[in-house]
């Protein structure tokens, strides 16, 4: 017999079927909450023509894709790739379709993506990402940013993890704030550094801004700047005292206000916070990301922004966009070494029915729909095996056995024995 | 600016979002079923290594596997490709993890698969199948074929279709049939010839068989067999007319007797057709296809059948199995040519409010989530355009549309009009 490999590819989740099962109850939570908020779903190909996949990506990201093509090929075959994200797709079906969509167009995508990254523990190759966007035609206000911050946030107290904060900023402010300072010239490597600076000691941020070239005031300001957080109002203050005349960044503080009006700030979920930065990603106006208070070294559970222009590359049309997104693959992976979800809560199964012969099949059947329209979870083991194996196999899948037999088909009393804790009650 | 083609590959569904909700409808009423029998859900990657996939692909199949690669190869980068269905997945999945399951293990997949074929109105390459299987260790019982035969019927019950009815047939009747005619080497041909029989003139089969060498007594003998169609009585009464000494097919007529002893017949909707092959797939018994009675001409739109073996490529242990599948994107294409599917029952969302101006923001989220709380889905259009142009964005997407205003603030009252018949109601 020929030997193979059976493990899953490196860098792609496989889970047993209890952990899916909590997998899946996550994924459901998000895509209730997503569309409670009013957000449709829909589903882009996984494959995709290369140049619309390129037209977007660049650097790292380009190197990450997975290229596709058939043993077999016909004329018609296109030169294809697997996406990368949901956000190019999006753009893509946007400007096809854009005459059937109603906007502002609300939707949410929750599938796979896959990029070809170095293995490491911990990141994945093949992976959810549970996205909301709302695509404005020509225009779309500023209060869409809170929305989709608002809806996100709903969505992971599903998962009830400990105490979340979403810290928000805003692009606009830092370009502002920059070019007060006639740095503007450096905005790409003084974000890189601030996107950096949780990470590494104060000292270190200072330093390779002096290696910019920035004097000492500039690097007292820029470092005043980003520690720079709080409500709408204690954010205006503080900018006031570090610029004197804040007109530079008016705009950007503008779009936060909007957005702050409408974020529900009472319990401190929502702070400004202008360490936040986003990456390289394309974002313009607004920027989150989403935290565990307790646990920092985590990083982000979720982030997003606003782009001004999401499908620029494919069409002349202005679709300015807000958008963000649970990684949901590495996340559950994360909450899981840190011990943040209830793995064994529930089994996937309500009821295993035991009939003792064929004599009580018709009986469990007839059981099983009475207990499948209470709205149970209901298997009927067939086997013919020894009953303590049936009961084992039972309790590693559900939360209650009923044994059938001749007896109990008589006087249609029914007994479910509880398989964790051995008591029982009368069905 | 660089033209893109913007529509998906070809052989690709993409659809508006409220096409979207009806396909995730009709998908989810499977899932739900699936899960109330009791099948478990897990999910394998959809990148697998080639040799797993090659290992049980014949034929066509392995012309159209879509192979992958990364665009910067890394050295542990291993020969991928699509997978092509769920079973193989599933082989590897049960050999890889058959310590941590719970056999008979009851599993379910719902997701996408890949295959190259040649593009064809009504053919995808990338396309949803929802599949059951049980899976024994060593044996199986005969009952399980039952199990999921009734469980994809009842899956296929919550569409509305028009009567189905499910013809199951086994090999191993076939293959004792033959050989009482000694045309055992003969087997795949006739298969082939019965299998396609219903599609062509009589004359055209009975020619078939004749070419094949069989005598004008076998040709009528293969004939009558595999017209044999009705209840289990019916099937063996004309059995023994046909055979006489029916002991060359006992076997098979038991597996049959089984799997019939539990379905619930009563209303006709399984029965027995031993016109039933199922191509060239590897099923080693029961094997059944459900049709709609009325649109012979669709075809099956669900089948599956019993394996002896599932994982024989990989393991020296022995995996029996039965398993059946709903090919659900291609199913969706045909219903709506059919119109058998409602396209316009019901919009994605519930009610949209429509606050006049920012000072009705505040109420409008309050409204929003008590009416999210009774379980609907809200949207609030945030947007400050005509409320004409509104009003046209919510017709597209809504049943309900709300406008908030100072006086629906101040009197707490709020009207909603239904967009479709211009009715309203008070909420």
């Amino acid at each position: 017999m020929k030997k193979y490999n059976t493990s899953p590819l490196s860098g792609m989740q496989e889970l047993l079927p209890t952990e899916q099962a909590i997998f899946d109850q996550l994924k459901q939570n998000i895509s209730d909450v997503y569309h409670q908020f009013g957000f449709l779903s829909i589903e882009t190909p996984i494959i995709e023509r290369t140049d619309i996949l390129f037209a977007k990506a660049g650097g790292d990201t380009e190197k990450q894709i997975y290229k596709v093509s058939k043993t077999a090929e016909s004329a018609d075959s296109a030169d294809q790739a697997l996406r990368f994200d949901h956000t190019v797709p999006l753009a893509r079906y946007v400007v096809e379709h854009n005459n059937d969509l109603a906007f502002p167009f609300q939707v949410t995508q929750i599938n796979r993506n896959f990029r070809g990254e170095r293995a490491q523990r911990g990141r994945f190759r093949e992976f959810y990402q549970c996205d909301v966007d709302v695509i404005g035609r020509e225009k779309l206000p500023f209060s869409y940013d809170a929305k989709v911050i608002a809806c996100i946030y709903d969505a992971l107290m599903t998962f009830n993890l400990p105490k979340m904060v979403v810290r928000i900023s805003n692009r606009k402010v830092l370009a502002g704030f920059l070019s007060s300072l006639n740095l503007s010239d450096k905005t790409s490597e003084i974000s890189n550094i601030i996107d950096h600076a949780e990470k590494v000691p104060l000292e270190k941020s200072k330093e390779a801004l002096k290696e910019l070239g920035l004097t000492d005031e500039q690097v007292e300001k820029v470092t005043a700047f980003m520690f720079t957080k709080g409500d709408y109002d204690t954010v205006e203050e503080k900018l006031t005292e570090i610029m004197g005349d804040i007109s530079p960044v008016a705009e950007g503080l503008a779009e936060l206000k909007e957005v702050f009006d409408i974020l529900d700030t009472g319990l401190g979920k929502y702070i400004i916070d202008f360490m936040i930065i986003r990456g390289l990603d394309y974002y313009t106006g607004t920027v989150f990301e989403i935290m565990l208070e307790d646990y920092r070294e985590i990083g982000s559970i979720s982030g997003g922004g606003r782009y001004e222009n999401l499908a620029s590359n494919f069409t002349e049309q202005k679709f300015p966009g807000v958008g963000g997104s649970i990684g949901l693959t590495r996340l559950f992976f994360i909450l899981r070494e840190y011990n943040l979800i209830e793995m064994q809560e529930k089994r996937p199964i309500d009821y295993v029915l035991l009939p003792l012969s064929k004599n009580e099949l018709d009986d469990s059947i007839q059981l099983s729909a009475k207990l499948r329209e209470q709205g149970n979870i209901v298997d009927i083991d067939l086997t013919d095996r020894k009953l303590g194996d049936r009961f084992n196999r039972a309790s590693k899948i559900a939360d209650y056995a009923i044994v059938i037999g001749n007896d109990e088909v008589i006087k249609q009393r029914y007994i479910a024995k509880n398989l964790r804790t051995g008591e029982t009650k009368e069905i």
